[in-house]
């Protein structure tokens, strides 16, 4: 039996346990998990340079390296999110239902664990206590498969929530990563339909097409953010200004910063020099269409993947549209589901855009930077869901339970 | 471009339209059809004919024909189910979350059409009109895909709907028939993700285990119940009879009738012989283990694959167990986590066994037969989903929504 088969084999054997725990017990192990994290920085500290010391000579970019990086601040933060996430109202065992039948039945529906997590993904450690603290808090088992470039981090800290569990009682096999990083252990993942009951992919937008495609075990798809702003036509410059702006530059690598704006073509011939000048001072690289150019000539020409592009980087590319109904044809032809805003004081446009636009989030007048689990209130994210089942958009705690219905009798049959 | 990708296309265009459709134009579309259906009762007929004339030249069996007969009752009914659905509560445009942030945004969560949902299913020409009307109820467009068996009454069922829709003003698109009964056809359908965004297989074991191994787009895995009951030593006897009799025989062909009985040894002993010949009775056939074969030697003996085995049938495999974690530990193992039961008179035991068995549905005192949409009071069902993601157990029609965030600001970006 391959490690992962045997890892999730224990996982699922264990899960049925984990969905009894209380809300006391799963916290009780959290804030074990944020105490040894702080006492074991040294530890995780070192492992990681082991990590970064190959990444480096491998060649990674540095803004990989410097998403792999782990110091005091970073492991005190990651602690902090531990005890953050203790305060949160565990959903499971919440009543959703309650029907009562005529025939005396009494049927209710309750939240439950989802049971096993496979979490795919790829150089980012924090990804790996907040899996495994998400998992624990809403009483799941989590087999994790981080990437190889962060194994000595990732072991580093797997083996302190293995200390701070069997500290506190609490079932080690409920967090387990998968040690082998060769691509053959995440693939066998793809397909452990008896041991895992959802796959989550972090990571790009390559990867997560991997799992999507390949997967057999159900996948809740995250992550990629092909984002639009469209200025219509009646749209407050001053505003517009500010949230496109806001909208790209903020954190140009994040998946709800915009890659495309979409200009009403008179606002841009009145505004558009001005807007493109705001973005080209914040350092943004522009890919225009020919009116585009014509107003800014700066602008390089937009070529038809940069209406596909997630640049994730100060890059955004720029076209002219006749009406709302030409910008929401585009979104929805080059958009990834995730983020969409208009901008516009016209109430009855914003809200024909807002209906059109097939995306987890739809905004009229603010930045889609806002599309975030904690900028939402839910205290928690495990990622954003660009898919229409079981969640879409930020996911929170609830996103990792599933439902069951409790039925209650006295000996009735069906005639 | 195939049949399958040009029809996927065409539902992907219309779908933004339909979820703008208003409970009142969905409705007078429904009653369309429900009296068109009726209005066409001959034509229908008169092709299921040629159906059941070709299938019964091939071969198929009497229940598979049965099955797929239509008439002027069977109709009838459809039509009634559809003037029923009518009656129901539209979930789409409810919003489900309000959040009010200190910065002024208003986030709303409402629930929105899944989109294009992909139905491919077996020789039941019911699911036709079924999925078209709750679809249309739900403002989703449909791509339906049925048995080459029933593509003559596939055919009349949908130029009927076609002809209520046109009448009605309602797009013909949203409901569309794959023509070509070709595997190619099915097969092309499992990675539409451009244009579907789910796909849910009625039909046999066979049916849904190659759609959720192979397909790409996100799938509702349904209906395969390998169900079991299971007597404890203090259930009352005259009701566990009861409930085991019910819920085997009532309608044997059904995915919530039970496969396995579980009785513990001590109530085999007292009460067995009288369980056992009330099913004889009703013509079940008994396969057990060797204390059940001691006790009623007239039942065969069990194999390794009748415990995995769902019957539909009047056959039962009966199986001795010392405690409740033995049972427990046998339905997790065989089970379909479809609709799980225990008879007792102990309420911590019951609350031990609905915990720890990890199925849909869990029981106390009560028939299995009862996992039903229209049991459950939702009004309809689209299936009876057996896992664990988006929807789990009897599926009306909140399982054909997803959500949406609309966000409302007034120039907010994020600090």
């Amino acid at each position: 039996m391959s490690e992962a088969a045997e890892k999730g084999k224990k996982a699922k054997n264990i899960s049925m346990v984990l969905a009894k725990k209380t809300t006391e017990e799963k916290n009780k192990a959290l804030l074990a998990i944020a105490r040894v994290l702080l006492e074991d920085r040294e530890t995780i500290i070192f492992e990681n340079k082991k990590d970064l010391r190959r990444g480096s000579r491998a060649g990674l970019p540095e803004n990989i390296l410097d998403r792999m990086m782990l110091n005091e601040k970073r492991i005190h933060d990651m602690s902090e999110a531990v005890r953050l996430l203790v305060k949160l109202r565990d959903p499971v065992g919440e009543t959703v239902e309650e029907i009562k039948k005529e025939n005396g039945l009494l049927i209710l529906k309750k939240k439950v664990p989802v049971g096993v997590i496979g979490m795919i993904y790829e150089a980012r450690p924090n990804v790996t206590v907040d899996a495994a603290t998400l998992a624990i808090k809403t009483g799941n088992a989590v087999i994790l498969r981080g990437s190889s470039s962060s194994i000595c981090s990732n072991q580093a800290l797997v083996s302190s929530i293995h200390r701070a569990l069997a500290e506190t009682g609490f079932p080690e096999d409920a967090v387990q990563l998968i040690e082998d990083t060769g691509r053959e252990a995440a693939t066998e993942m793809f397909h452990l339909r008896d041991y895992l009951d959802v796959l989550i992919p972090r990571g790009g937008k390559k990867l997560i097409d991997t799992v999507v495609r390949e997967a057999s075990v159900p996948v809740i798809e995250t992550g990629a953010g092909n984002c639009h702003l469209y200025i219509d036509e009646t749209a407050q410059p001053e505003m517009a200004v500010r949230i496109a702006v806001n909208a790209k530059t903020q954190r140009p690598s994040v998946c709800n910063a915009i890659e495309t704006l979409l200009i009403h073509a008179h606002w841009l011939a009145q505004h558009g020099e001005k807007l493109l000048s705001a973005l080209a001072e914040k350092g943004v690289e522009i890919y225009g269409d020919e009116p585009v150019r014509k107003i800014f000539p700066a602008a390089k020409e937009a070529a038809e993947e940069d209406w596909y592009c997630e640049y994730l980087a100060l890059k955004i590319s720029v076209k002219t549209v006749e009406d709302t109904d030409e910008a929401i044809r585009h979104i929805n032809r080059y958009g990834t589901k995730h983020s969409e805003a208009i901008v516009t004081e016209d109430g009855a446009r914003a809200e024909h855009f807002m209906f059109m636009v097939d995306a987890a989030c739809v905004y009229h007048n603010a930045s889609t930077r806002f599309t975030d689990g904690f900028e939402f209130g839910y205290g928690a994210e495990i990622g954003i869901s660009t898919q229409k089942l079981h969640a879409r958009g930020p996911m929170g705690l609830d996103a990792l339970t599933s439902t069951k219905y409790w039925i209650y009798g006295s000996g009735q049959v069906r005639e």
